[in-house]
C-alpha cells in the first residue's frame, strides 16, 4: 500500500475533507493545471447535509442526495481521490500520516467539518440517534419503521408509548426539519398504512434550550416555524434541556418524562480532529483559529475552512462565523482566488482576507411552509417553501440527482405519500454459513 | 407482544413470504373480503429479484425494486401485514410459531422461496458472495468500489490483481448477466473513474458446469449469450467447475487458479427450510412435494407454492417445475381462483389442478444486446433487448419504482454511465461513543 501519486514538478495541495468546503475548494482548483491536487475522504462520496432528514424520513434515498467524487473529477488530471482517514498530521515535516502511508505536501487544507456534540451526556451518547451522516439517518429510517411494526403487535399501552413516541432534541434547522417532516407522515402516510394503529397515541417532541426555535433566525421566523409545529401537533419545548436518557425514558430539567426509545440528537456540534494539528490553535467548540486568509495561526502551508475554522472577522463577525454551508462554500472559493497568492507562485501578489457575504437562512416544516430571512426581509408561508425547494435543488450536486430530487418532490407533493418505507439492512458475511450450506 | 390479530367468524389463510408466489396470491385474496389474510415476511418490503444484479453493479438503487408491503395493501383491511420470520410449523394443530407468539390458521401456505446454495463447500460458504437478497448485491458494489479503490494505492502486481479480478461462478440468468453488466462497466465507466489503473488488469471469469451458458434456454440463445460476453471481453469457462477459494485464490476443476478476493456465487440453489414442515415431503433441492392442487402431500390445509414447491405436472415436467418467476406468480393466481374450493366455502365445488404456461425466457447481456426464447421462436440482438426492457419495467411493482428505473435506465444508456458509484455503509451504534462527547 502506497499513497501512489505521481511525482511532479507542481506543488502539491492536500485538501482533507469532501464537504462543502474542501470540494468548493477542489472543485476550483481542477481547472488549475499547474497545481497537484489531493483530495482525501473517508468515503468515496460527497454528502448533501441539508437532506439528510428527508432519507431519515423516508422521502429520499441515500444515493440521491450522494454524489461519487471520482465522477465529479473524471475530467480533472490533476486531481487524484484518495478514500482513507487521515490519523495524524506533521506540520513541521510537512506530511499527512494515512492507513496508505504518509505523503508530503506543500499545503494542508484542513477541511474535515464537525460531528454530534452530546456535550460530556453518556447515557446520550450510548441511546440517542445522531443525524451527522447518510449512514445516521438511514439508521434513523430503520429504528422508526421496525418501531412501527413492533406497535402493531404491542398490547401493553405503556411499552407501546415507549415504540411511537419520539423526542427530537435541537431547535436548529435539522430539529425543526425533521419534527415537521414527521408530523406529516403522521398525518398523510402513516394512518394509511398502519390502519391497526391508534396514531393519537403517536407523540412528537421537540425539545430545544434556547427560548426560541431556530435562534439566530429573525424573531418573525422563528416565530412562524414554532406556529407551523404546534398546528401539525408537535409538542414544542423551548427554553428546556433532556438532562437524562436510559434507552426507554427520557428525562428533562424540570423534572418531567417522556417514555420513548428514540431520541433524535441535533443540538450540538463539535469539531472534528487530527492528532498533530496545533493544540494552540484549538478554541471554543473544538474549532481551529485561522487568521482572515484562512491560515492557521503560525503556518503559512496549514490552512483550514468550513465548519472546522473559526476566523473572528472584524465587527461584522467577532465571535466566529455560524457553522453553516454557506460559509463553507465561500471560504472553500476565496482560498481558491487566493491560492497562488498563498502558494508564492511566480508573480502572485499578497493574498485578500475573507469576507463572508450573508445570503441568508432559511428552513422547511412541511407542505407549503418554510420560513426564509434574507438580508433584507423575511417571509414563510408557500412562497418561502418554494423558495426553500429551488435553493435545495440547484444546490444538490449532479444533474441525475437533480432530476431525481425533483421527481420524488413532485411525487411526494402529489400524493402526499414519502415512498421509501424500507428497512434494509445491508447484508453481512456471517461466520456460519452452514444453515445455507446442504449436501444433496 | 402478540400476533394482534383480530378473532372474527373468516377463514384465515396465513402466507409466509412475499415473493412472486407469495404476493401473488395475497393481492388477489386482498379482494376477497370474506377470508381474513396474514402476510408474514422478515422484510417489510416485495424485492424484484431478477434486477439484483443492477443493484450490484451501481445501476440501480436498491429502494427502486423493493416495496412496501403496507403500501401495497393501503386500501386492504382484510389483510394483516406481520413483519417476523416463521420459527416452526404445526400442522397438527393448526399453528405457526414465530417471535411474536402463535397464530392459528385455517390454511397455511408457504411461500419462502429458495437461497444460495453452496453445495457442501465449507470455504466456499464461507468467502464466496451470494445475490439473494438486495442486501447481498449492495454488499458485493461495496466490495467492487472499495477493491477498485484499494487497487488504486497497491503497486504490488499480484496483490492488485486480486483485488481487480473477479470469478463468477453460475451460468443462469444472474451469472450472464453480472458478468455483462461488470463488462460493461469496465468498458465504459471505469476508465474515467480510475485513469490511474490499467484496467486491462481486470479479468472478469464466469465459471459454470454445463457445456453451455443459460442451460434450459435453447441453442441459439445459449450460443449467442457466449458470444456476446466474449466479445465484451468476459472469459467464458464452460464444462469448468470452481473447487476451492481461499479468499484469495481460486482453484478450478482442472487444477488451475485465478488469483481474487471476490467469487461470486450464482450456482445453485437450496428451499428455506422451517421446522415442523412435514419431512416426508422434503425432495431433492430441499423442495416440498405437493400435488396438482399445490396441497402438501396428505394435508388439506398446508399448501406450498413457487420456488419451495416440487410439483410433477403428468408429461409436461415429470420432475418438476423450473424455479422460475413465471411458475411462482402462476401458482400464487392459481391458489387465488382455487381458495373456495379448498376451504370447502359454501357452494364451492371441487378444485382444478395446475397447468404451467411457459410463456417463455429471457436474459440480457448489455447495451442492444439480450436472448429471448419464446414458445414459438427464439431471437436476440437489439430487440430481443427491448423486449427483456420492457417486460421487466411492466413486472416491477409500483407506477413511481417504473418511472424511476425507466429513466435510470435511460439515463444510463445515453450517458454510459452507471451511476450509483456510492460505498454506503450504514451507521451503527458504536459501543463508545466518547470521541463524540466533549466536554467544553
Amino acid at each position: 500500500m502506497g499513497f501512489n501519486i505521481p511525482q511532479t514538478d507542481k506543488k502539491r495541495v492536500v485538501i482533507v475533507g469532501a464537504g462543502f468546503a474542501g470540494l468548493s475548494l477542489a472543485k476550483r482548483l481542477a481547472k488549475r493545471s499547474d497545481l497537484q491536487v489531493v483530495l482525501i475522504d473517508k468515503n468515496n462520496y460527497h454528502q448533501f447535509q441539508p437532506l439528510f432528514y428527508q432519507v431519515a424520513m423516508a422521502g429520499l434515498d441515500p444515493a440521491s442526495i450522494s454524489f461519487p467524487l471520482r465522477k465529479l473529477f473524471q475530467r480533472a488530471k490533476n486531481v487524484h481521490i484518495r478514500v482513507t482517514e487521515v490519523k495524524r498530521v506533521d506540520p513541521v515535516a510537512k506530511e499527512v500520516e494515512t492507513d496508505l502511508g504518509s505523503l508530503r505536501y506543500d499545503m494542508l487544507v484542513v477541511a474535515i467539518g464537525a460531528d454530534t456534540n452530546f456535550f460530556g451526556n453518556e447515557t446520550m451518547a450510548r441511546n440517542a440517534i445522531p443525524m451527522k451522516s447518510v449512514g445516521e439517518a438511514l439508521f434513523l429510517r430503520n429504528e422508526l419503521l421496525s418501531d412501527l411494526e413492533k406497535a402493531v403487535t404491542t398490547a401493553d399501552y405503556a411499552v407501546r408509548q415507549g415504540m411511537l413516541d419520539m423526542v427530537i432534541v435541537g431547535g436548529g434547522p435539522t430539529g425543526v426539519e425533521l419534527a415537521g417532516a414527521l408530523a406529516e407522515m403522521k398525518k398523510y402516510v402513516l394512518p394509511k398504512d398502519y390502519p391497526e394503529l391508534d396514531l393519537k397515541e403517536l407523540d412528537i417532541h421537540l425539545v430545544t434550550s434556547p427560548d426560541v426555535l431556530l435562534k439566530g433566525m429573525s424573531a418573525a421566523s422563528s416565530k412562524a416555524a414554532q406556529d407551523f409545529l404546534e398546528d401539525l401537533g408537535v409538542n414544542v419545548h423551548t427554553g428546556m434541556r433532556v438532562t437524562g436518557f436510559d434507552g426507554t425514558l427520557v428525562e428533562m430539567k424540570d423534572g418531567s418524562t417522556i417514555q420513548s426509545s428514540k431520541v433524535i440528537w441535533a443540538a450540538g456540534i463539535t469539531g472534528n480532529t487530527i492528532e498533530g494539528l496545533p493544540e494552540d490553535a484549538l478554541v471554543r467548540g473544538n474549532r481551529i483559529a485561522v487568521d482572515r486568509m484562512n491560515r492557521v495561526n503560525g503556518f503559512d502551508d496549514l490552512l483550514a475552512i468550513g465548519d472546522i475554522a473559526y476566523m473572528e472577522e472584524g465587527d461584522a463577525f467577532p465571535e466566529g462565523h455560524p457553522q453553516v454551508a454557506q460559509v463553507a462554500l465561500q471560504q472553500g472559493r476565496h482560498l481558491a482566488e487566493n491560492i497562488s497568492e498563498l502558494l508564492r507562485l511566480d508573480g502572485a501578489g499578497e493574498p485578500f482576507p475573507f469576507t463572508y457575504k450573508d445570503k441568508g437562512s432559511m428552513a422547511t416544516i412541511g407542505r407549503n411552509k418554510a420560513v426564509v430571512d434574507l438580508p433584507s426581509r423575511s417571509f414563510n408561508g408557500f412562497f418561502a417553501w418554494l423558495v426553500w425547494l429551488v435553493v435545495h435543488l440547484f444546490a444538490l450536486i449532479g444533474v441525475k440527482n437533480k432530476i431525481i430530487v425533483f421527481l420524488n418532490w413532485c411525487w411526494s407533493y402529489l400524493t402526499y405519500d414519502q415512498h421509501l418505507r424500507l428497512i434494509i439492512r445491508p447484508y453481512r458475511k456471517p461466520d456460519d454459513e452452514s444453515a445455507r450450506n446442504t449436501k444433496e
